[in-house]
């Protein structure tokens, strides 16, 4: 469905790695189905250091989680050397989020040099039942030779 | 500063009651510093698992503690069988979030019976030196009864 | 597409008949062109009055005709007796505006009794070409029996 | 109480006449009381044109004044050859607006080469009592030497 052409063919590796250096997205318990050009997918199972106080995923946790989808489907379509920063995002809430397993997709919706614009949708899968539980609309900025945006501790 | 009136005079109790019952808030690594009527203080300490692949705090983590900064500030003048649930809610980052120590507070701007609306800031301190690094602006639900709202797993 | 279904039997008199009343709307030169259960679509020709300084539609013009649009996506669904008010919308550009026509979709994500979430997205169309300029998601409210709902002036 | 340092000396002249060149200020009535380092003050009377059903100021036509604001109080920070454009802006509505008077208020919260970010406040002001009514945030773009953001019509 992708009609986007990523700049850097290597474009899926270096998603992955990049995504695997994310000490977050460990403690988030996410892994990285898939990834196209201009769109991921993540899943995440259930399991209680990311719930709130009812049982649910933490709606924060919901939206840390699309914001990363949101920026790797962004990161996706820029050159080898270009990092992808979060400029803003704004979540929705559609409904508790509860499921045996979780699943998250990160859009591209409009590329550009200075700014990408994309969005994420959230989804909880219960007893075969999945049920959309979050939207994001995201803006992500790509940086390339900030010396603030390297690794830093 | 806070002129709002609570309407259970035990909301500081049960704010940090219900704060304890969140695993996410342990997983993040939040401390409860302040609790007035409409207003929470978060500290939270720089550490590894909650970074990004730079070591900046993860942006996502960043509104994930901001927004139960704003949720707790709204609960704080509920009465005490309410809780309550996200709506939405939307994150600026203004700088990437650096530093030993973080800050994070949540301010209810507009209370309500259907609807509270609040506000959060996250600020970064490093070297004695703070800096704001976020912004939220977030819709809180009050709920009651809502059979859906308990405990789960 | 759509498939809610609305309260209301007669949604599509009741839509328009709001619609006229508001002085807005005609300020605004809308055409309220497609009326379904879920869904409206708006139509604009290009005029000075709507532009900035640049001859583009006012991105807040934008804004405020999508705000419309999505609060009658939610009003369509709504018994006889409720009224809308918007909570809150965020709006991202991804083009400057500039046509000689606009449409503007307003659709229901989610419905709900306590709130409603909707999304929408304008388009200018230029030469014959169609480019999505705009999105929004929006958090609808329905309201029955509040006095200062009425007409005021 | 601005602690901005703008580039333009002239600026309070530059806003003004860009402000006077935008046709849509003038269909919604929008006065320019204020200029001042990173922060803009409008004020409206009621009037029937920018109202919605109710007779309330609409809520969208709120947010546009308030889009203004905020891009107005962005550019007073600007070098006499930049433009500004809106990226996004997120409007969360306090109260029906009604008055015989609005005021809105624009300040930039963060300035920067890329992105400018802003937050702005409306407020109604009946029978002499000022309430709030409104609040934004928006990221805004400097621009220079964009071709396609010139006078088109």
């Amino acid at each position: 469905l992708s009609t986007f052409t990523p700049k850097d063919p290597n474009f899926k590796n270096r998603v992955r790695e990049n995504f695997n250096l994310q000490p977050m997205m460990k403690t988030l318990g996410v892994n990285l189905d898939v990834v196209e050009a201009g769109k991921v997918i993540f899943t995440v199972q259930h399991h209680n250091p990311i719930t709130q106080q009812h049982g649910f995923l933490h709606g924060g946790g919901v939206a840390a989680i699309l914001d990363s989808a949101c920026g790797y489907a962004a990161m996706s379509l820029l050159g080898e050397m270009e990092e992808i920063l979060t400029v803003e995002f704004k979540t929705n809430f559609l409904a508790p989020a509860l499921g045996e397993t979780y699943r998250f997709e990160g859009s591209v919706v409009k590329p550009g040099r200075t700014l990408v614009v994309t969005e994420g949708k959230a989804f909880a899968i219960k007893d075969g039942v999945e049920k959309q539980v979050a939207m994001m609309t995201a803006t992500m900025m790509p940086i390339m030779g900030r010396d603030d945006v390297k690794p830093a501790y």
